[in-house]
């Protein structure tokens, strides 16, 4: 038996995050919504500290530590959104970090994460294991090791986005039919439908991932965890986990509606939207929700959805391609 | 004499536009705070309802016109920003608008306009005068001609941002040294400069210009009101009116500290440090506050300093050109 967050976590953990994290705004654009046909929101992260929604968990997991941990410190392994969360939360707490990222990653999140102050060891994600190397390193030092997403006190406080998302759609006197949300190893995703799932109950709740890496919407169809093939490629660095995890999977096959793929094309063009119509500068795995309703996979006649946008850590030559999309 | 508004009406505005416009947030980035070694913030109006600050004064303005408006509909002029302000103002109260536009602004903005229900007439901006082929129509039509800038309408619906800019700033338990303000014809500077000196009477409040359009600068040297060469380009097309309003110079004339001149080059390099740092996307004369910082013309050292980010009208190609700064 597994011992799965609840909503009050979530709800305590906004307590927690309270005066750190900003609560993001949530936007519509009338002139798109006629496009549309509906309403759509979204939930605008890259407006949050650090560009993404990651410094919910990571300030949740590494403010509850100890004192030992400022000897210690903490070490995690992420892309690039995780890393900039952990660096940033550990720095606001006083507790050193070691961030384990790929190679690969893009330049700004690995010079982002730096900056804030956090020991940075790069790995070669095609030939060896994130997962080894961070272990190592918090054996050798009794560090705690944080997951990107595979823990309680990651996913309820990257749950207090959805909580937001749900009390703001009520502030606009909206009824959400549907919301989307990016999935890479599900803690926003999962966090996000414990919320929502209590606060909006007849509201629909659907992941989106990027082609190639749709473990989560395969997993939720066989109801058995299925794995991506790491080696594949997809602009959406953000969202390449290997596989969702056992917490994340067990709260998402209850709660979820079902999945999304999204295209590195659709992506791009979601962005160029994002750009368009709502002035925010979304990076492409932040993207996969809002390009699930631009590319029409999903019905929005008279519908209100929202859409989470969940990060905004893009460099300008990739955004130059999103915009290359762009209709005068 | 001249009758100018106060800060009661700018508390008044701010009620009748609770509800419609947006508390756009303010925000900071820590790793910018710490290369500038002072803590700077953004007051994110693009993100505003048509996506500039426009909409406040429009709205304030049209919302208060008796039903025989309903009828006559209303007439502006404006390149752009003004023009969506004004035709979606007046979609929200019912009434027709007709907005005359210079053929060479940018197409999203035209396109924009359109799509909010507007009647658009083009004029050439070197050949024929905008006053005049709008004076003319709303003689026709008796309907009432809307200043894009010099009206006490107008100017206390603009200082609504200010207003929030200085309450925002006491939440976040700042007390700010400057604030920086775009200045075309001078509605948002005078309003904001009304706004802020009431609420945050040691601030001092300068504007920023472009190049070639600095009037209001000149103006507060001799203390007369100064022409532009409207004949002169600058990627700043908001920003391009003749000469400041005699209302907005009246007031400015008591409240600024100074003014700021800003390059293309500076307006194009401070919009690749807004998306970089804080996500969003800031048209060319939107960005020429935050430029004035970034381009060093005002010493951050040890100080707190909130530039206005007043617009986000920018097409694709001219984000590409700041982009194409970006450094990695």
């Amino acid at each position: 038996m597994i011992d799965l967050p609840s909503y009050k976590d979530i709800a305590d953990a906004a307590k927690r995050l309270s005066g750190v994290v900003r609560r993001t705004p949530l936007l519509e654009n009338p002139l798109l919504n006629e496009q549309l046909g509906g309403r759509l929101f979204i939930k605008a992260e890259p407006l949050q500290l650090t560009g993404s929604f990651k410094i919910r968990g990571a300030y949740n997991f590494i403010s509850r530590l100890d004192d030992n941990a400022k000897q210690t410190g903490v070490v995690t392994f992420s892309s690039g959104n995780h890393a900039q969360g952990v660096a940033c939360a550990a720095r606001l707490c006083g507790i050193p970090a070691t961030v384990v990222m790929p190679k690969d990653a893009p330049k700004l999140k690995i010079d982002n994460t730096r900056a804030y102050g956090a020991e940075i060891v790069l790995y070669d994600r095609y030939t060896e294991s994130r997962e080894d190397i961070a272990q190592e390193i918090a054996e050798k030092r009794g560090a705690p090791l944080i997951s990107s997403y595979d823990d309680s006190g990651i996913i309820t406080g990257q749950g207090t986005a959805g909580l937001e998302l749900a009390e703001q759609a009520k502030e606009l006197g909206a009824q959400l039919d549907d919301v989307i949300i990016p999935c890479g190893g599900g803690g926003l995703s999962s966090g996000c439908a414990l919320a929502i799932s209590h606060d909006s109950p007849k509201t629909n709740i659907y992941i989106a991932e990027p082609e190639k890496f749709d473990d989560t919407k395969r997993s939720l169809k066989t109801g058995e965890l299925q794995h991506n093939d790491v080696t594949a490629k997809s602009i959406c660095d953000a969202l390449l986990a290997p596989t969702p995890g056992d917490l994340t999977f067990a709260i998402n096959k209850e709660l979820l509606a079902g999945g999304f793929v999204v295209s590195d094309q659709e992506a791009l063009n979601a962005m160029a939207v994002a750009f368009r119509y709502f002035k925010l500068v979304v990076e492409p795995g932040g993207a996969v929700a809002l390009a699930s309703v631009i590319s029409g996979k999903i019905d929005m006649a008279g519908k209100t959805i929202a859409a989470v946008c969940s990060g905004g850590n893009v460099e300008g030559e990739m955004f130059q391609m999103a915009l290359a999309n762009e209709k005068n």
